[in-house]
């Protein structure tokens, strides 16, 4: 059994226990939290919550730690920390810092023989990995990422804080003609604009200027201003009613030409339509940190991408298995 | 400069050739035939072209040698007989005989201390890696694989074998309203009959029994009795004007649920829509070549798939530029 820690129970924390119990080779060994652990009530419960700061004395009873914080702040810190003690898998998502984070966290990897696994999910993650595949098969070609239907928390959070709004739900979704212009072979060149249209979902507070809020939605630099935005108002009830999920999902699609004459399209896509983006990106963890225990029993350590990672370590079934039942 | 061999100059020998163009850090330094050299002229003017009893000779010119014969007799001989002088890659592709074929490759390979890449291509290769990934990430869940539309060459000849057949083409075509279904999350129980179509474009002879001919195809087993087939006798103009090119492609999805309560349900699907069959297949297969150099060059040996190749060994790419462009 492969014995796993938590920290930090939020939505992917969550998503990480009810993944374990997926995974007949992984058991749960506890969760941490810095919150008081005597206030935190989790699924499991069998299952231990502890403090973080009992850390540093389960280094023996850990295979390997799930860090489940904000890539904001809390991973930056965690990641190369916690690596001292454990084999590690975090899900670091800031695609800009990806290269100063991996720096100090194989620091600490390498200098305490662990395996840390980091920007683990579907964006960086299994996204990446097709944009991988797709470049070394079809390196002349283009590549084309979409991200939608799903919600857009970044986004969600930035019109909440707008004046006058109570609450609020954002969703991405991809401009089905782009796609099909991608699909096509055509190899066009989308603009921000034409690739993404953003819904947003907004529960104004009673009295508020609802034409201010629209403008302020759709004016927004970085956000809003560059896209085709439609907003709905809506109560507070259907928002909970029918905004409560957290859908994602999206494409990534590699569009290149073979031949002598280049004379051949090709076109390799991969699509993902997930009802729960937490529950989704914490599936795909479990089984890196399913990898991230074999590499390191094999003595491998460092700082680790999905990149660095055989598939076959990902899978309980053995090399013989896997070759019989899935080659 | 990664040396490459190529054994055997079929559609898949061309599309090496030309695969190898597109890569600047690979260079082709023979073409091997069971032929005569001298009636063999390949499209690459300047490279040799020589006879494949010259290959053990070649050992310390050649970094891979890829091999491009047949799966039913000349793999299985060639692969492990040139893993004892090189680095090889194979597109074996029956699929009931790769645990066989695995086990005599790598004795060869890791008493020469080579490595050789087994089934790679797109079905084995691509298809299984997503296979696997869609395993590991959704547990609990359900595979699909869909053909076509494209070219079946086994289908296709047997066609060609029926008397009063002068010649044919087969298409296999998946089904709309199975993907569809797969798609909805309903995860069906599909028969070979609801998965797959498959339409047979047939020149006869002058004078031949076409109705008999077309019985013949629809009644086959294994080929065609367990499908809906659509026969349409056409022209050998018609034959050569609108079906010479080898088009392929297909879909693996993996339809899954997560959460405690199995509440949320989730679709991977990838899919490849390809104009050249033979030219894709190699576009994979010279990827893994580079793979198998470089894991060579780290003192790795033995037989390997697709399952074993860390993604990164793919890329001319360093570590710090894929995770910086495509993390």
């Amino acid at each position: 059994m492969i014995r796993i820690g938590i920290l930090g129970y939020g939505n992917l924390g969550k998503g990480v226990e009810s993944a374990i119990c997926q995974n007949p080779d992984m058991e749960l060994t506890a969760v941490f939290t810095r919150r008081n652990p005597e206030d935190l009530k989790i699924r499991m419960g069998n299952v231990p919550v502890l403090s973080d700061t009992c850390l540093p004395e389960m280094k023996d009873k850990i295979d390997v730690l799930i860090l489940c914080g904000g890539s904001a702040t809390d991973l930056p810190k965690q990641t190369p920390e916690y690596a001292k003690y454990f084999n590690v898998v975090d899900s670091f998502d800031t695609h800009a810092k990806i290269p100063q984070h991996f720096e100090a966290v194989d620091k600490a990897a390498k200098e305490n023989g662990t395996i840390a696994m980091i920007s683990v999910g579907w964006d960086p993650g299994m996204f990446s990995l097709n944009r991988l595949y797709g470049n070394v098969i079809l390196p002349e070609g283009k590549d084309y990422t979409f991200w939608g239907k799903g919600v857009s928390q970044g986004h969600s959070d930035a019109i909440r804080r707008i004046e006058g709004v109570k609450d609020a739900k954002q969703y991405t979704i991809p401009v089905e003609a782009a796609l099909e212009a991608v699909r096509s072979g055509s190899n066009p060149e989308l603009t921000t604009r034409e690739k993404h249209i953003r819904e947003c979902f907004v529960v104004a507070k009673e009295g508020a200027d609802l034409a201010k809020i629209e403008e302020t939605i759709k004016t927004m630099p970085n956000y809003f201003a560059d896209y085709d935005t439609i907003v709905h108002f809506i109560s507070e009830e259907e928002l909970s009613k029918n905004h409560s999920g957290i859908p994602h999902g999206g494409f990534v699609l590699r569009s290149g030409v073979t031949g002598m004459d280049k004379e051949h399209k090709h076109l390799i896509e991969y699509s993902l339509k997930l009802d729960s983006n937490p529950e989704f990106t914490a599936s795909v963890i479990v089984a890196y940190a399913r990898a991230a225990y074999r590499m390191n029993k094999e003595g491998m350590k460092g700082c680790k991408t999905v990149f660095d990672v055989p598939p076959a370590y990902l899978s309980p079934l053995s090399g013989e298995e896997l070759r019989k039942n899935l080659l």
